[in-house]
């Protein structure tokens, strides 16, 4: 099974990378505009395959993307001195206005996999240029920001992440909205957890959590002038439940027809994904807080789309 | 790492080939009284190695166990014709007397995890006469109901079984109680993930799952005389929260101090397991009905216990 | 990406069970004229699943397998008292008959893996009924023989038998050619390795390795009855192979063209495995015994083939 | 198992991702004088976990090495302008003099693999200012190199990377040597292979490969400014092999009593590696030209050695 990787930076090599060490695809196509990046990419992952998988690492061309069950897009530019978050965002719609079709020329069946920021105004944008059903066209959302709130609950319990199952859903950024109402580990509401293991989980320490996945990526930001990890790890799975045909849950964006009564935005649900990409999604009951701050992001983002001319 | 599996019959064997496909340990050491059959299962075990992982599998006596950090007890006896359940009982309880002090005496820092039959008296037997502490003395429980009702679940509602996240407790057996109050999908309660994507779960459904569950077993039975790779894997999973030291939640069964009102009974609830064993025991938020089953069913395994000589 | 298993005894579903244990196909499928095994082993495998993948496991018939990527033939007689090892044949013969012509109806673009013995007999035959392309109707052959034999290099030479490169060639069975001759450890031939490591490599350590290799299954069945967990691990390497077009070398057999002076024999070479079966044949360097073996047990396999009226 | 990394650059970062990817250990500890980025590449990473294993990940001080089954060393400054390889060498080596006593401390049983460049110099610094036995402290050598070798030889020959089994030796830089003579695919010698799938491997072709590996990391550090991917895998397929305790193979460097007629120099040869470190030298069979390769490479390592004072 062949993935399609546009934009061989941080991220997408670190997606790459998951992926070769994982053995989730037979093929790995790398495809940049700077081929020299794109290939020296794909030759540093190629030298990892020896010691993990049996998977064919590349650097292509948009043609080498035929066949290709799904295309991860990390590709972007980055925010020019001076320059507003509009501009950028209308630099970057130029970026898959560039790319998508040559994509879709190649690999008309694939899954969209977008990683591009912003992830949600992107994956909306990649559906309108593509023409795709929305199902097909994923943004990685808060994939990432609910794997962080898992680890930061998980890390605060004493319990492995992936006994925690909760959800952050919304915008990936400022605006997202922590689901502590449904949050659970184990077989417990976080809350019971918390008061059976003696563990104390006050508002504070839910703030401080809060603060934590809001800012996480802030916090490596500043250590490490980016964050490419979390997502790389975050696409290889997402890859892995449509290359698996998993109909697992995962907290992904896509268009969506109606939510919290916006229509026709992009943003993270739990939605169960398949080969074919986003089966069905899920409506997680919340508290009166969390629909308000649900409506808020969605609002938001309709905004920012409304605002932007591409 | 090492791991010991006493009793090398279809039980013991499948969970050796899970450990050694999955690299779990780095060393088996299967010992049986019946000398042949664990040299048989050792080696069509090592055939496979080469295949997927480095883990050297081998036969041995009693000491060879020196250094384990767990081993797994699938030794028992099978039932004789005209012998009653008790009786049966009493001989498992028989085998575990002479096993139990020669693991101890080769391995005194190992975890011991119980597949025995019925599972949760073996367990209480072993915590007695190991006379270790009752949180390094795991029953796998009811890990596999626990798998077949996710199993089922997910498969009626069209979504992962590693999506569902929901409990079998008490006895592994007739009495066990399928906790349908919490059990979850994704993000969302069963009921609510069921009326989302309009699949009915109505109360002739939940039954039907129910059952499944529950005579899961003898559906296989019927089929192929006993069953052994699902609690094969199951142990794996058990074995490998004590290898990586993962502070998972599984439920599995120890010598609960109090549960429902009954003391020192040993049965399944969701604990979390890591390198000591069991470091705490989760209490599910039940309804009356659920609450009432689970005293029932500790008070039968009580009862049982209490009936039986040994 | 889905295999269909026909044959659902100990060997299909040990093979179904790694299968499912690493996570290699999405689907699997099981057919058995033992309908209510089929099942059987489905369930038992399918409650392995939620602690290892998302593979969906089930029993079907035989239109299941529609979409099949490969299907492992598994399905096999035990010899009946007084029956010769000819008549045997033919009723396997006769299984194949009956199940090739609709494993092809369903999934005409499948690989083809044989498991059943005498597997290059029986591999010969099912290209014969298939009318498909040797290079794609491929018996597990000496896979087996060939990870028993580095099992035992290794052991005795202290290393792990992942860096032993030998192979095992012709028959799976009494006549099968052990490659000492190119037979190696690491970098070195295993003689110069044991002369660095200073462990004695005699003619008569050779032999009881010899020995070992050749009268493993014996061992095996003396202990157990049967053997299935090796090759359940190999029919799940050969698998792999083809799901993720490797173009691995492994110790497979098909119908070959030319193999020491004898045309148009199945039996075991080295050759490359990829998603369209067998790539390329690699004839190993041997010295002269080798050759002067190779071609015995190449004439045995076609003298008992023209033997056989089928 | 607990892995300690100091130095959470691009390498130790890349190393701990695939750890958390693979699970191959349950705890890795960053350490760096940049605090700020430990914490970062723990976090990025630590988001990781939730797709992929249960390993904690954490930044910490050298305390927190306590109980490390082995520590990757990948600490190193950068050249500064007008300063010779000595000098530089120089430094790192006064790096090295303020890591490895604190290393010790901490865990006085670790395992110490060294990745910092010049690696063989390196290792050769950190076996003597540990006073530990050189089998103790593992530079990663060519064991990069050596996958790159494998690489682009089975890329020619149409085979997967892992069916080929060659080596490379010496220094792990311009000096190093490609064992052509006794490089293998399958069971064949590439010159056999390469005849008998009708791939040419002329001298120019050789030539080229050679070329491909010795200026691989030139290519891609031409691209993207270092190498990091290729790696971080080799150091997590070393960790493994003593974490597993595999007795695997690997082309790693540690300081060798005699090789070449040199004596006491670290370089690469294939090596038996398992839990207590390196167990075994294997040394290759070589053809005149690359015995005196290999000489000259011992040598030159030497007079490097000679020429710095630390
Ligand atoms: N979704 C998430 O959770 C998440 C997390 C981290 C980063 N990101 C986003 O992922 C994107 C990539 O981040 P990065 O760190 O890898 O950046 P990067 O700058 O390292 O990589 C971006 C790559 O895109 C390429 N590119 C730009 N324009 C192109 C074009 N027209 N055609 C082909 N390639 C083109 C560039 O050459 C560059 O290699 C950014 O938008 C970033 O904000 C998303
Ligand atoms: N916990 C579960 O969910 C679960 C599921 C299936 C089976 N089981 C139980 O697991 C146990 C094993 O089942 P199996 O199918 O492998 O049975 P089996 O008969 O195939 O194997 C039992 C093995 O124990 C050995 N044994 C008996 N007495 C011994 C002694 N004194 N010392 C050493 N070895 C001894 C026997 O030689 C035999 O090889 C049974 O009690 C069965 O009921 C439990
Ligand atoms: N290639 C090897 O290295 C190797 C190793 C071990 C066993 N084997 C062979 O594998 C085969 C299977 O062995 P096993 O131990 O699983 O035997 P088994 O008896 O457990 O299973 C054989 C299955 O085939 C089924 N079957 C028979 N006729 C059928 C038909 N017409 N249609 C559908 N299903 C049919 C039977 O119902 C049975 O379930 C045997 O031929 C055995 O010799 C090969
Ligand atoms: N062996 C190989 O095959 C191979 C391949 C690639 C790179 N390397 C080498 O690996 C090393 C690391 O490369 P990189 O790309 O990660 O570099 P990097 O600059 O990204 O990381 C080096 C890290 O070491 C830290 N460090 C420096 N001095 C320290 C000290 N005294 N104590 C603690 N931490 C200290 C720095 O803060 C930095 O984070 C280099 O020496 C490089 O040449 C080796």
């Amino acid at each position: 099974m062949k993935i399609g990787i546009v934009g061989a930076g941080m991220v997408g090599s670190a997606a790459g990378y998951a992926i070769a060490l994982k053995g989730t695809a037979s093929k790995i196509v790398f495809v940049d505009y700077n081929a020299a990046l794109a290939k020296a990419q794909a030759e540093d992952i190629a030298h990892a395959v020896p010691f993990a998988s049996s998977t064919v690492v590349m650097a292509g061309d948009y043609a080498d993307l035929k066949g290709a069950k799904a295309v991860i897009l990390a590709a972007g530019v980055g925010q020019k001195p001076g320059e507003s978050r509009l501009q950028l965002l209308a630099r970057n719609a130029e970026v898959f206005r560039q790319i998508i079709g040559k994509v879709l020329d190649a690999a008309p069946d694939a899954v969209l996999l977008i990683a591009t920021n912003p992830v949600d105004i992107m994956t909306q944008i990649a559906t309108e240029l593509s023409g795709l059903p929305p199902t097909r066209v994923i943004g990685s959302g808060t994939i990432l920001d609910t794997a962080r709130f898992r680890h930061l609950i998980g890390e605060h319990l004493g319990v492995s992440p992936r006994s925690v199952h909760a959800y952050v859903l919304g915008e990936h950024g400022d605006s997202e909205v922590l689901c502590w109402s449904s949050a659970r580990a184990g077989a417990l509401s976080v809350k019971e957890f918390s008061a059976q293991m003696r563990v104390p989980l006050t508002e504070g320490i839910k703030a401080k959590i809060d603060d934590g996945v809001r800012n996480a990526a802030y916090t490596i930001i500043n250590g490490k002038g980016a964050t490419w990890y979390g997502i790389g790890a975050g696409l290889e799975r997402l890859f892995r439940a449509v290359a698996r045909d998993e109909q697992t849950v995962l907290s992904v964006s896509i268009v969506t027809p109606k939510v919290e009564g916006v229509s026709n935005v992009a943003l993270s649900l739990p939605r169960i994904v398949g080969a074919q990409g986003v089966v069905a999604d899920l409506f997680p009951e919340l508290d009166d807080a969390e629909h308000e701050a649900l409506g808020a992001s969605a609002r938001l983002l309709k905004t920012t789309l409304d605002a932007l001319e591409y």
